[in-house]
C-alpha cells in the first residue's frame, strides 16, 4: 500500500529564499492527510497536484502563524468549491475559535462539516485510527503547547502466494481467512498448512513528525524504530544558544534525537531564514546520522516496504 | 514624483493557474502603501521586491478571504523582523478582532504598534492625507461591506526653471516660496516676475481602485477624469447573470465605467478561476474601453505625468 511524504513547504518562521513555510501531505492507499498548513498551502498543494477531494483529516501542531496560517484559506476554498464532505479538523485549543471570527465576518456558511477535535499536549493518545494505520500525538516541548504526530501502520496481513490459489482453487471468498493465517482444506478433504499459502507479512511502517521542539530526549522511546522521521532542525549547532532560546532545535540534535531511537531515515526542515544555503544543516546532521534528507518543497518520501 | 502600482495578485477568490488572490502596492515618492492582502502575499513581495521598511499603511477592502487572509501573516512578519515603526491598518469593522484573536493563542506581543482605522462603507471619506496626496474611500456594492479607494494628488508646485536659479543668484531658502507663485526680488532690488521663473505644475494625478462590486454608475462622479482606474472584472458578460447574482462585474461593465467617468487608462482584475485564458476579458473590454489592460501579477502600472 502507498505510504509516503510529501513536502509543500518547510521553513521557519520568516518565509525566505521562496521557501515556504510548515505543511506537508501522508499519502496513504489513495487517501491524503495533511499536517501542518502555512501560508500558501493551498497554492502549494495545486503546484503539486495534492488532491483535495482525497482529504480528510488535518492535524495542527501549534498555533504559531507559520504552521497554520493557510488553514483558514483552504477551508475556504473546500466551501467555494461545494464541499460537502465532513472534514477533520485536530489541532489545539483555540483553533475553531480563530476559524470561526474569520467565518464570522466574512458571513461564510459552511456547506460541509468541520469536525473539530481539540488535542491536549498533556500526554501521547491515539487521536485517529482507520483499518490500515493509527495517528497518535507525540508530546512535543516549544513556547506553545505543541504535538507531533506519529502514522503506525498496524500489523499488516500474510501475503498470499498468488499460484497457490489456482493450483487448490481456493475460492475468492476464503482469501481473507487465510491472509489472516487459517489453513485451506481443499475438496478433496486435504488441509494445506497456511505456511504453503502465504508468505509472512511486511513489518508495519511508521512515520514521525516532531516539527517544533527544542532537543527532547524524553520522545525517543516513542520514536524507536521509525521508518520515517521529521525533525525539525531551525538552526545549527554554531545557534545552539539561540534554539535552546527559541526552543527550536540544531541539525545535530535532530540527528542525535534520529541516532538514538535507531530510525532508517531523518527528514531536516524549519529551516531558519538566516540560511540560504542548506547544506550546512545536511552536513551536520550526516555526521551523527548517515540517512539524513533535506526536505525539499515539492519532494516526495516514500515510507519504504520492509520486508523479513 | 514617483507613483504607481505594482500588482501582487489580481484572481478572483478560488486561486487558480498559478495567480494569487488580490493584493497590489502603490508606491509614491519612494513609500508603499499596500491596498489588499490575499493569502501569499508576503511572498510575493519579497519576490517582487516590494521593500517592507516602507510600508507604514495597509488598506482592506472587504473581509472577504482573497482580500485579506495573508494580512496576519505579513504582520507576524513584520514583528519577528523587530519592526517598531506603527503600522496604520484601515479596514471594516472586525478586522481587528480577527487580528487580535491570532495573536492571543500565538502569545504574540508586538513590538510595533497597529493602528487601526476602522471604515464606514455609507459615504465617501478621506481615510489618509500627507502634504503629497490623500486616500478617500470609493463606497461600492458587495455582499459585504466594502470600500475602494482613491488616491488623489494634491496640486502640484509650479517647477523652477533650473538655469534661472543661477541667472538671479536665488538662494535655496527663496525656492519654496517661488514654487508656490512668488516673485523674487533680486540684490539690485529688481522685481522677477514668478511666470519667468516658473513653468506651469504639472496636473494632479489619480489612481482608484474598485474591488469588490457590482456593476454600479454612482461611482462614476467620484472617478471621473482619474488617470488610472482598477477595476474588477471576475467575469465576462457571458456570465453577466453569475456577477448580479455575487454582486461582481462583467469585463464590459467596468469598461463601461471606465468610459463613462472618462478615464486614461483601465486595470482589469479579480479574475474568476473558470478563466485560464485571459485574453476574453481584456477583449471584452477593449471593445468597450481601448486603453484597457490586464493586471497581472508582478506588473508595475505607472500613474502618467499630465503636463499643461
Amino acid at each position: 500500500l502507498q505510504f509516503e511524504v510529501t513536502i509543500l513547504g518547510s521553513n521557519g518562521a520568516i518565509p525566505a529564499f521562496n521557501r515556504h513555510p510548515t505543511s506537508q501531505v501522508v499519502s496513504y492507499n489513495g487517501s491524503n492527510y495533511l499536517i501542518d498548513c502555512g501560508e500558501g498551502t493551498q497554492l502549494q498543494m495545486s503546484k503539486y497536484s495534492v488532491k483535495r477531494g482525497k482529504l480528510d483529516h488535518i492535524f495542527i501542531s501549534h498555533l504559531h502563524g507559520d504552521h497554520y496560517f493557510g488553514l483558514i484559506g483552504l477551508l475556504t476554498s473546500f466551501n467555494l468549491n461545494y464541499r460537502t464532505t465532513d472534514l477533520h479538523l485536530y489541532g489545539p485549543h483555540g483553533l475553531d475559535e480563530i476559524m470561526n471570527v474569520h467565518f464570522k465576518y466574512a458571513e461564510t456558511k459552511l456547506k460541509y462539516a468541520i469536525v473539530y477535535h481539540e488535542l491536549k499536549a498533556d500526554e501521547p493518545r491515539i487521536i485517529y485510527e482507520n483499518r490500515y494505520f493509527s495517528v497518535e500525538t507525540i508530546i512535543l516541548k516549544h513556547r506553545l503547547p505543541t504535538t507531533g504526530f506519529l502514522f503506525k501502520e498496524k500489523q499488516p496481513l500474510r501475503r498470499i502466494i498468488t499460484e497457490k490459489i489456482a493450483e487448490y482453487k481456493i475460492p475468492q471468498t476464503r482469501i481473507f481467512e487465510i491472509k489472516h493465517g487459517e489453513d485451506f482444506v481443499t475438496e478433496q478433504g486435504i488441509t494445506i498448512a497456511n505456511t504453503e499459502l502465504t508468505r509472512e507479512p511486511n513489518l508495519p511502517r511508521s512515520y514521525a513528525y516532531c516539527s517544533d521542539t527544542i532537543y527532547l530526549e524524553e520522545i525517543v522511546p516513542q520514536l524507536k524504530g521509525v521508518d520515517l522521521l521529521y525533525h525539525e532542525s531551525t538552526f545549527i549547532d554554531e545557534h545552539a544558544d539561540r534554539a535552546a532560546e527559541t526552543f527550536h532545535s540544531t541539525a545535530r540534535q535532530a540527528a542525535t534525537i534520529a541516532k538514538k531511537a535507531d530510525v532508517q531515515k531523518l527528514l531536516l526542515g524549519h529551516f531558519s531564514a538566516r540560511y540560504e544555503d542548506l547544506s550546512i544543516i545536511l552536513d551536520e546532521s550526516r555526521r551523527v546520522f548517515a540517512n539524513s534528507h533535506l526536505a525539499i518543497e515539492g519532494e516526495t518520501f516514500p515510507v519504504d516496504i520492509k520486508k523479513i
